[in-house]
């Protein structure tokens, strides 16, 4: 059996950056580290984290904090001034590109666009843009239709998105609008990960998509594979493959979302090439 | 034969302003006044107005000019420039909502967008527009391929353009650039006018499309009429009409461009009407 790893499977640039700061604070010794929900959507990354000293937390007056970790999906402007108040320190480990669609949607806001999020509303980074958005601020999940809008109506996209949703609502809402102004705010890692994806799902039998099942960029991956690949199976740990699920495959693909730290990647490889020699 | 006439045929609101501003200047027996081409896009009314005195000029440096009128598609500033130096008098009949357009070119020039228009960049208004976009400014016919763009792009589109041209000029320009800022300036008379004549088209067993040969908007109104109808004429008056046309008709739809004064229509109505009641 042919194994093919993608080649952009596992962490992007702000997820590593969120897991670099966290652990360099973890290991520093100091108490009381925590972050502002799950730092990162992978289940095994946030358990490793907590065996460093860093736990998520969900009520920010939690008494025993020292120090607050913003995860990389961002936080409200609303909830960053409360938290401020609070006293203790405050790390920023919100993505560099989830940073720059919250300016957008604040530029936005100021000038008097209506802004649109094209996203998942249950999605830390898409509730973290809402309060950037303004009073009148609407997410679109690109299968909705479009709602009433103003005539100047501002578009930025939950950074995760694949292209074809921003594409989508873009058409839409111009047919309501007079004056649109767009930021593609998906970001580069993101695009190019789910092109891969998409191109090797074609040329093979099965994908082992891995990753958080909380995880939005996770999820695509599996979806979009399933277009082109009649078995898809969206895996956190090596623990979940199943001998079953190769009988008769010739190429499996590998993938891997960007909260996806790359040890999980290897041992679900290691896990498969064993499999693969047993036959 | 049921003769049915658009409702929305005929001059729009910023020709009808132009028109009464030629008239007007015309009238007031004053000598040396000059339309800087012509005035529209309709032969028969600029030869009316050269009737009451007022001729269209393709050089602004002649020497007997006293009173220049702008037509209704503008002008570049830089010509704008050139001839406000000369020291006669300017009246400017641009339509209001051809300027809006030009003001939006300059804010997105001004701002740093690379300028595209949607339409043809053989139409005076285009022309004139291009002048205020900045020396990267490009023209795109929806039917080209998209050249190489900025990472910020800005689109305004020719007043008298269908809006698919616009929507899928938009839909390419999107997969290319972060940052797109659109403005609709599609104006309602124009958007009202085609959806009309599309569904008027859809009615009849042949459509009359009444307006100059060298006017964009009505040659749009021939092409889109084209789409559902089988017979399909684009006359300037009356005196093209062939009775063969009609022969095995049973219902006509009669539509004009923005540029085409009632009394055309009014006078292919009445020709029509003529020929249906000899059969």
């Amino acid at each position: 059996m042919k194994i093919l790893v993608a080649k952009r499977a596992g962490f992007c640039f702000g997820v590593k950056r969120a897991i670099d700061i966290a652990f360099k604070l973890g290991d520093d010794t100091q108490k009381g580290i925590y972050t502002l929900g799950p730092l990162i959507h992978n289940p095994q990354v946030v358990k490793k984290l907590m065996m460093h000293g860093v736990a998520p937390v969900e009520d920010p007056r939690t008494a025993d904090i020292k120090t607050l970790i913003i995860r990389t999906h961002g936080i409200p402007p609303k909830i960053h001034e409360e938290i401020s108040k609070i006293g203790y320190r405050i790390v920023d480990a919100t993505c560099p590109f989830v940073k720059k669609a919250q300016r957008y949607a604040q530029t936005l806001k100021e000038e008097g666009y209506q802004v649109v999020i094209v996203g998942d509303r249950s999605h830390p980074e898409v509730q973290a843009l809402v309060g950037f958005g303004g009073d009148d601020v609407i997410v679109i999940n690109s299968n909705e239709p479009i709602p009433r809008l103003k005539s100047k109506v501002g578009i930025i996209v939950q950074t995760t998105q694949p292209f074809e949703a921003l594409e989508k609502v873009v058409q839409s809402v111009i047919t309501y609008t007079k004056e649109l102004r767009t930021y593609n705010t998906i970001c580069n890692s993101t695009a190019s990960r789910l092109n891969e994806t998409k191109e090797l799902a074609k040329k093979v039998n099965a994908m082992i998509v891995v990753g958080g099942k909380n995880s939005s960029n996770t999820a695509q991956l599996a979806k979009l594979s399933q277009k082109t690949c009649a078995k898809v199976y969206h895996i956190e740990t090596a623990d979940e493959l199943e001998d079953k699920w190769f009988r008769g495959i010739e190429k499996i693909g590998i993938t891997g979302g960007a909260s996806t730290p790359q040890w999980l990647i290897d041992e679900v490889v290691e896990k498969i090439k064993a499999i693969s020699c047993r036959r």
